[in-house]
């Protein structure tokens, strides 16, 4: 057999054995909405400022107090929280379930990549805005500190596949997970709630690179 | 190298190219519940009898015009609709995010093996019945006919695996899926809609043994 090849396949399978043995945590995402500093204040108020409610995983993120009813051309859905800090763009992240209820049908994206997806309406307790865009699924991924990534060996953009739920009924492999590597981030794999449920998870449970 | 390994390892290979040849349809299934003929009666009338809504992909099987109620210890669900014809046992099927609804935790089923599940509470326009157990999550599973588990020489109670969404940023492997073989049954991969939602899937997209 062709050395080389042999080598290849061996490295790779060491690698494989080395990412399996580090469970990566679950972080469930419900909808939710980032808000821009003009956009929050619109719905709550020129004096109201978000409250923490929940510290996220990830470092400075947090769950807030407050909740917005977000409207589509066929409902709406009441209490999408806020989570915090300001952002330089308006978001809406819902699930598939979601869309249908709003009658909208969103892209699958990256956080903060608007461009041709549909728009809302947003209404706090203080007043409401329509927003011309910024409504997606959230596409899975996995958020790496550097020093995670060097474990790991991943580099920012690339695709990874995760097992979750191994041994359980709802056994499920994840292909195509964003990768994302920041010294701003902790180890994490974001799953929508419907990703987690299909794969029977919780916060805070294992999934594994494969 | 020892040539009973490499028979098995180029068995197994072609055996693999041969399932992935042929595509396997989604069934997508919403809530729903079976009824005996005695439960169906007792909430809709003595002079009722199901009324066909729409056909489905296995023979004889059709969504009903007939929808319930189901209330649980937290929350209520309408218009949960029947799937006909009568069954022996009463059993409602829901998804992880019903079960939280209705603050219920019923177990992953193969349908009809409802011991130790939740009870629940059904209404219908003549009246209410409250099951001592029925409340399951359905266990994935494929429906073959007979030709079809030939062809993928599959056998009754075997588990598969299947990719879905391929070259999609919701691409995914479902495991441990219950092989289900019958004279009665069509080709057909069921999943619920959390796992329908989580792989991008609708009715009658395309799922391939992997």
């Amino acid at each position: 057999m062709d050395d080389k090849l042999v080598k290849e396949i061996v490295d790779d399978l060491k690698l494989r054995q080395e990412r399996a043995d580090k469970p990566v945590p679950v972080g469930v995402s419900n909808r939710h909405v980032h808000f821009t500093k003009e956009d929050f204040k619109a719905v709550f108020g020129a004096d109201a400022e978000p409250v923490l409610y929940r510290q996220l995983r990830q470092p400075g993120f947090y769950a807030c107090n407050e909740m917005v009813t977000v409207e589509g051309p066929r409902g709406t859905i009441k209490n999408v929280r806020m989570i915090g800090p300001y952002r330089t763009y308006t978001q809406v992240e819902i699930s598939v379930a979601d869309s249908r209820v709003l009658g909208l049908e969103p892209p699958i994206r990256d956080s903060g990549k608007l461009e041709n997806s549909p728009g809302i309406k947003i209404t706090g307790p203080k007043g409401t805005i329509t927003l011309k865009n910024g409504v997606i699924l959230s596409k899975r991924h996995i958020h790496f500190h550097p020093k995670d990534a060097g474990v790991f060996k991943i580099k920012d953009g690339e695709h990874a596949r995760v097992r979750c739920g191994a041994g359980t009924d709802r056994e499920t492999i994840f292909e195509r997970i964003l990768c994302r590597v920041s010294e701003k981030f902790a180890l994490e794999l974001h799953l929508d709630v419907e990703e987690a449920n299909a794969a029977g998870l919780k916060n805070d449970d294992a999934a594994y690179m494969v």
